[in-house]
């Protein structure tokens, strides 16, 4: 699949690809990479990563022409895909990225924006005072959209959404009767990079936003876009004041989420999770569905379905309450 | 007491407003309903609701005329009080008051607002670029607004307050020498609904929000209008930066509490409370006055006066430090 | 050094002084006072204040003329130095100190700002729609401010910065190649006050925010300026979002820290130290240099350099997964 917001620079001359971040091409070849994509939807042509063995079994049969993995790992590849070697796999994906999709790494303001007065919008939407609207929006019937709210580039809205007010949404798909409050910021880069002691490398953050039918999402809530995937609210999930949900999280349909709660990135949550007020979820943990999580609380592992738990960390909830008499 | 904001549509006969739930009107009574209210404060002529025990003493001498209840709960009931028998009574409760009061149900952005130099408070108020202001809206002597900032409809503000920029405030009630600082959201509905598969019922939220004088509230946070009854911050208690309050929730005089501090909804503190920092206070429980709780403590009961408590969940201080020494 | 920011309306006389906040002058003396510092940095003819044993070793070299202290620590100070004695040190520093400097207490609006098409920034900076610039600002080359953003009067911004929109900073030396995200709030007073019964006495914040080079402010967060010194973002230091910062917290370089990090006042920070999100700091704590800090943490002691901790309170990694196993 295309990727549908952020722009594809190429296709790149694997060698001068290689060239440009220092690499020597070992694979002999001088092939055209259309894009990078993960090892389970890359395609030939393309260019794909492995760097676990968590992965071994998508990477046996993955399609990509290329794939950056390290000396121990390319055995693994099938004869379609060339490796190319670095013991820095990550860090050479963010590179060739970054390549690709050179949009994708800050999140200047939108300079494209016009006031929706002046857009196609004008009868389409009931909006406030101080609305802008940038390039590449579409919005359903019925919508609302609030005083000074800015809907940035790369941005579907559908119908009978109401959107409040000082909202910033960008790189994102809002779905029907969906409502965002106050304040929110949606769609924004995720907070992911390689540390370096003079200057960070910001990895690019590809993947969107998508918001199903019938969320709410609360006041001040900061949900950001995947990096390589996409970050999603279930269908019918609610979301409390002042939550903030990382790159890549999945949350599933008709959880129940209060106030202040975070998400690290790319966990996943089932359907009808209630998590309580300022818990947080570690990063690439698998929630079940039908989980329970006892406001405060601090998961690290994962949780399996029709679970109840509490505490710091998060243990079983007949547990913890045994725990504290 | 005629709530100060949002408009009864009623009176609705008993009979229809029935039907149009789909409830069989047992009582074979074809009276005018005016209100619906709390099982205390409702009078003759209006309806109440009545779901736990709890609320035995005062449902024997309610003087509502009729009363959502349980089949086992009606026998308390006074001779003036007919019963309305349902199992599930705040659902019963949530759609009659909707039709009592939709406005409460969902917090679209304002319609009603002008910039306030069209308004009646151009020469009144010092106000910042891009202010505005809807309808019913009181405003006092020598105010401050700063810039972007929305006054939405249904707000009292007394005299020598001074609020930021970037602020939203709707349905509240600011008394005198409040300051509210930048970017704060007051007066959004709470966080309240029924789960359902598809969509969730949402709750209607009639309550106000009250800020006594002198209160302070920090940068980002939001404080969530009531359901039936208020939220109410009281005399010169001041709050730090991202603290998120829900509906109902009652803070006393001259309180304490650092940045990022949570309330889930109804809980009461008495006055001279101090808490530290990223402390949560769970629902529906009653904090004494002079009470201190420690930075990032998890409150889950409730706290007599005079009590310094600290922890996860919140304990005696002095067993705080001995089980962590 | 001169405060670089607020407007210090003296000299005053020492008389005049003390005499506005009814102390009796014991020093007989009628000097000239131009400022007051802290007990290192005042100079002659400076008045500053000495509360602490912690702080002798500087008491007894202090240049200051007059120093507030309490009759036991007089003793310690210097022949040029004459004690204005009160047992309550920091309320007359703070009621001293607002005479000096009225315009440090409250954050009111800044009336000074204008639209930046209107100032010398219009043809320099890369600008969104209704960014609001005020006195005593300056902004480097090839910079960009987002929509809505309010930089507020004294603040200096360094080249090549990407500020986002609905930001508001004020007070702040921000260097190069800084990116502030969406709806931060940077430079407002910290929370700082003496509780009174009535209305409480704001303490005022007279130091500043400096976000060094390279550093990244994520979405939502709030850096509150210092009281007598400043709040630094070291150089390179990443923050997510929705992260609190108190009033002279002081945080090294390099440091990378995750969502809905708090901490209280005046804690300090060494190089490299990571901490994963909600952690919550308390206030004037010592963290060392390559310190590791859980998420959701509660740092309650200082942490020496090199170190591994989680837990609330937090204690060194492997005692905490010991514990919890």
């Amino acid at each position: 699949m295309k990727n549908p917001f952020f722009k594809n620079t190429g296709p790149y001359n694997i060698n001068d690809l290689l060239k440009s971040i220092n690499l020597v091409n070992e694979t002999n070849s001088d092939d055209k990479i259309n894009d990078i994509k993960d090892i389970s939807s890359a395609q030939s042509n393309e260019i794909t990563f492995f760097h676990s063995k968590k992965y071994i079994d998508l990477a046996k049969v993955t399609k990509a022409s290329y794939c950056i993995t390290t000396e121990i790992l390319k055995s693994y590849l099938p004869d379609n895909c060339k490796p190319i070697v670095s013991e820095k796999v990550l860090l050479v994906t963010a590179q060739i990225t970054k390549i690709f999709y050179p949009d994708s790494i800050t999140d200047n303001f939108d300079v494209s924006v016009e006031n929706i007065d002046k857009s196609e919008f004008k009868e389409k939407v009931k909006f406030g005072k101080n609305v802008l609207i940038g390039k590449n929006v579409n919005i359903g019937s019925d919508c609302l959209i609030g005083h000074n709210t800015i809907i940035e580039k790369n941005v579907v809205i559908g119908n009978n959404c109401s959107i409040g007010s000082n909202a910033i949404i960008r790189n994102s798909i809002i779905k029907n009767n969906v409502h965002i409050l106050d304040g929110c910021v949606i769609g924004k880069k995720g907070f992911g990079f390689f540390p370096d002691k003079n200057s960070n490398f910001r990895y690019p953050q590809i993947g969107i936003v998508i918001i199903e039918d019938n969320a709410e999402i609360g006041c001040g809530s900061t949900i950001d876009r995947g990096s390589l995937s996409n970050t999603i609210i279930g269908k019918n999930t609610y979301l409390d004041n002042q939550i903030h949900i990382a790159h890549n999280v999945k949350i599933g349909n008709n959880c129940i989420i209060a106030g202040q709660v975070g998400f690290a990135g790319s966990s996943t949550l089932g359907n009808n999770v209630m998590i309580g007020g300022q818990a947080g979820i570690s990063g690439h943990l698998k929630i079940g569905s039908n989980v329970q999580i006892g406001g405060g609380s601090g998961v690290i592992k994962d949780i399996p379905d029709n679970t109840k738990v509490m505490g710091y960390p998060a243990k079983n909830l007949k547990e913890f309450i045994k725990d504290n008499r």
